[in-house]
């Protein structure tokens, strides 16, 4: 298998100040480390975009959450043709100039035909992957799925083949006319971070915090 | 004008666990939160989901970001049907079950046609704006654009009109006969938190990091 996603069309962008890529890798970690992606189907003609979970298993996608009924129609029925959105807000970057003001991020753009999971035996597995994508060690520290809830579940599964990775990383960049102008610039770095846990008001069995949920992070780039 | 939007036949969700709401108010604090949308369209009958600055004044949404060629043409003429979302994350929520997992989250779906900016002042207006939603202070922190960086900056607008918001909040929700099971339950909260600002390694004049970066905070909900 290639390190790289081949460039395509829709995945070669016609203009852009930040850096493009298909490294497999680069974008593998960039899809692990986000938490939500935005999935984009088109119904009637128009656009739709909804926030999704999703979890990577080697060169596939699984994604999670409502896209509303005649989207999963389609995809039980050929497959639903998607444009699957990752991105990572990594800082904001504050230039001299109003007009070099940018974000450094990283974004990955996923397109192709998201078909729904029917295999009750693939369905608990990207369950499993689902939940550990969100939080690492939870899903063996929780109750598995019954026949019944992997029948309530829905899951679509993309194959990562039309694939590309943007990023906007480092300093600003000014007009060399702009250097002296008494303005601060720089990179103001974002992250997420979690605060304190909230155990569940309703918990009736005493049970101390576990370290999946106290170590709890996403380290940026 | 009503402080609700009106439920449209793309705003009311076929089926939900999660409750959605039309509450102007409510609507505008998660578009005024969040830093980054991702904005969907329609090219040659595939879609494009593509994350873009924006920035809202009143009930006119700015879009700022590349979308391609042909996106902008048809944004030039006549409009370009988008669906713009965007999705704070407010924590991971953590059940007994790996069925009931879910995240805390709000978030925000706008469809409409997107128009280009055409009128120099107008997208000056929006740039500032733009800026300031990101760094609230800055557009007067820093040099105005000239206009020549008007002409080449490209930038959307939607009107607020069909926009609906799903909020899920609070603790996890088990089955009954799972309380029992001796799993931690609760909330992890998230939140975008800021490291220590880096200045430009570029910069020929000392200045003092501002407040507008030292104090910026994006508080939750």
């Amino acid at each position: 298998m290639s390190n790289s996603y081949a460039p395509g069309a829709r995945t070669t962008p016609t203009r852009s100040l930040a850096r493009v890529g298909y490294d497999r890798d680069a974008v593998h970690r960039v899809l692990d480390e986000a938490l939500v992606c935005h999935v984009g189907f088109v119904v009637d003609g128009d656009p739709v975009v909804l926030p999704q979970l999703h979890a990577r298993s080697g060169d596939q996608l699984y994604l999670h959450g409502s896209t509303g009924a005649r989207a999963l129609r389609q995809a039980r029925d050929g497959g639903l043709q998607v444009c699957v959105t990752a991105t990572l807000l990594d800082g904001l970057v504050l230039a001299r100039s109003a007009f070099h003001h940018s974000v450094n991020y990283r974004s990955v753009v996923a397109h192709g035909l998201a078909v729904a999971v029917d295999d009750d035996d693939e369905k608990a597995f990207a369950l499993s992957v689902l939940v550990d994508a969100v939080v690492p060690g939870r899903s063996t520290a929780s109750r598995a799925p019954s026949r019944k809830e992997l029948a309530a579940t829905t899951v679509l599964r993309l194959d990562l083949d039309e694939v590309s990775l943007k990023i906007r990383m480092g300093p600003p960049v000014d007009d060399l006319e702009d250097m002296d102008l008494p303005y601060w610039a720089g990179v103001l770095p974002l992250q997420t971070s979690t605060g304190v846990p909230e155990p569940d008001p309703a918990a009736r069995v005493p049970v101390e915090v576990p370290e999946h949920v106290t170590q709890w992070t996403r380290s940026g780039s």
